[in-house]
């Protein structure tokens, strides 16, 4: 296994090279063919997805894991498109970040260049294999895509139908690998692999991403989870309050921006509780409240320390009442997860304190915690959303995955 | 110790939120408090050097060990002045490092924040114990520093002098912190604390770097080493080239941007060999070299398979001849260290080839390899050189140790 894993890598490492100079409109064509590549063999897709379907249902999954394993004519054609809506994107590679000049006459410029080889970690859904590999593509790099047990068989073609397109527009073999063994054993392995990994993205739950983080020897980008809260000021507009609350909690609770707790400074508990219980109960959603909150809404569950640190991904929602902004600023930094948190205020000093002293990587003022997303932060396609502080935090694009390096030109300067 | 280090890093947290939100001229008001509490505590900052110069000098220290230990009159006024250079630069905290607005009107603004908290293991310097701290505060971020223990008396005075004039000017204790054991076990324990520590560097020899790495739980900036190469292509200008040689190998052969192998183009040997030899022996440096250099040059030793991976840090230079620009970026790409890299050459299609396809985070067109320094690239003081690919490459200076978050305001906007 670790003699394979390596020749992956020496691969990874060769066509990554190949890559990173490739012309811009080489590496859109190449896009192009995979998702034709994709599109054409639909049929071989399908068949390879209803072996992993049957030994799915053989082993009893769930029917919401069912979903999210199978390919249908239509995922397979939204895998396609999303590759040729990355091709169309500007690209992110020989961006020109700075230029100096010194007083020495040299000309220092700092352009960016792609990472070079990046792993990727992922769980069932197998089209996270199209997605993953197109962005890495874009910004130059090559792909190690190491993918769950369930969706084996989808994996192995899709990663081969990407790299033999790759192979057909003049790379060398190699862009796309998908490792073909899904035990903890390829993990452990691959998590030791710095001489040709540059970077390591897990997405999955906390434990896997917290056993990435324990044995990576290269960098990690991760997201450890979305914990991400929103505080209604004293001074607010109560109705578009209660339609961000709405918005943040229910419109997709699963997602990682959707809200779990809400912060109700108590000088606006008057004006902005009853509506806001009553929007709740109709969208169906379970309130846990502290002991003051629960003295506004009778049928409330009571919230314990742990409920301040959950990600219910669910109808469930916590609230606190606090006296001040700088008691709930204390309460996010404290529970949060660092990631999307938001203040409904018409007091600027209030926003401003928010925003200055709220260590996430996303702090929105009036408006849903859902915006959250490369899509709608105009950076197309996103790899993931970091809670990391490190290279890049927030949303992360194509632009997320490049390095820099510097360009010095001289005419025959010597330092002194 | 747990328990110590525990404490230590909620105190750094508590600071480094204090620190985060301090204006410009408060923080530089701090940095020059500090520098003028390193001088007027002179007398006692030597007496507790002189312990660790006299358990340095009991143990059988090397003299050149001592002297990097040594603090005098003349190397306190410089890290003073190092914390006033740092106090007068521009602030990293706070750039607009862009701004849209979205069609659905949020506005979206990434703003430059600091890291947070960062942890620095170092070796025998007591002088990075002030010029790490000062920069890692210049930039909004508390530290936890954890010296080597030939410096421990020098590093305890130094750090207490810098967190006391922290504290005089208002800060909550623990801006500056030095971990209070120099054993294995304190740092291992550091290294899993990814809960106080957004970032860890790690400055000294490959062991450590190495260790850090296997270890750590949080993210790692680091430098292994520098394997630095010049290409001498065979269009060049051979008096600057020996110039150019003869300053990136001699000027301070135990810089990390010293270079360390050269790559001459045979079709340039007639011309260049000859007078670059004759300088070699001038300078004192040992040459060794390939098969067909030795044919040049009868004096040089065999070079072995380990030369072109060595750091020699020292008047050695490891020779190799090749047969074109591409032979010649293969070479470094196999054996570099991805640290600086340069080609002296008149032929701008190879210089063009050279920058793109070499995989090194800072690359030089007829220039010495020793600019690659903070100060040379005009970013004032430096934390170190990356060799590493995320978040920063090359030379760090204060804009390096900072992060960013984006600020979206609305005006009542939801997801549809």
């Amino acid at each position: 296994m670790e003699r394979v894993l390596r020749e992956m890598g020496e691969k990874a490492v060769a066509a990554s090279r190949a890559l990173a100079v490739l012309p811009p409109e080489e590496k859109n064509r190449c896009l192009c063919r995979m998702a034709e590549r994709i599109e054409s063999s639909a049929a071989s897709i399908k068949a390879a997805n209803g072996q992993d379907l049957a030994a799915a249902r053989a082993s009893g999954l769930s029917e919401a894991m069912i979903d999210r394993l199978a390919l249908n004519d239509r995922r397979i054609a939204e895998m396609a498109e999303g590759l040729r809506v990355v091709a169309s994107q500007v690209d992110p590679v020989g961006r020109i970040l700075s230029q100096t000049t010194r007083p020495n006459g040299l000309v220092i410029t700092k352009v960016s260049v792609p990472l070079g080889v990046i792993g990727i970690i992922y769980e069932s859904r197998p089209n996270v294999t199209v997605d993953a590999a197109g962005i890495c593509l874009k910004a130059g790099n090559a792909v190690i895509l190491r993918g769950g047990s369930e969706a084996f068989h989808s994996n192995m073609i899709l990663s081969r139908l990407l790299d033999e397109a790759a192979v057909e527009c003049g790379l060398p073999a190699g862009a796309v690998q998908l490792v073909p063994w899904t035990d903890r054993a390829a993990v452990s392995l691959l998590l030791k692999m710095d001489r040709y990994l540059d970077l390591i993205i897990p997405r999955g739950g906390e434990k896997l991403i917290r056993l990435v983080c324990a044995e990576a020897t290269m960098p990690v980008l991760k997201h450890y989870k979305g914990v991400c809260h929103l505080y209604i000021d004293r001074e607010c507009d109560v109705a578009k309050a209660v339609a961000i609350v709405r918005n943040a909690k229910c419109q997709r609770p699963s997602a990682c921006n959707a809200l779990e707790t809400l912060l109700v400074h108590r000088g606006i508990a008057a004006e902005f509780l009853p509506p806001f219980i009553a929007e709740m109960r109709k969208c169906g959603v379970e309130l846990r409240g502290d002991e003051e909150f629960r003295r506004h809404d009778s049928e409330a569950k009571a919230a314990a320390e742990e409920d301040w640190y959950a990600e219910y991904l669910d109808l469930v929602l916590a609230v606190k009442m606090v006296g001040s902004v700088e008691e709930a600023v204390a309460h996010i930094n404290r529970y949060g997860s660092r990631h999307s948190d938001g203040i409904v205020s018409s007091n600027q000093a209030d926003i401003d304190y928010f925003f200055a002293n709220v260590d996430s990587s996303t702090l929105y003022s009036n408006a849903s915690t859902r915006f959250t997303d490369g899509g709608e932060f105009g950076m197309g396609a996103e790899i993931g959303i970091s809670t990391d502080k490190l290279h890049a935090r927030g949303p992360m694009g194509a632009d997320e995955l490049t390095s820099y390096k510097y360009l010095v030109r001289g005419d025959g300067q010597i330092r002194s």
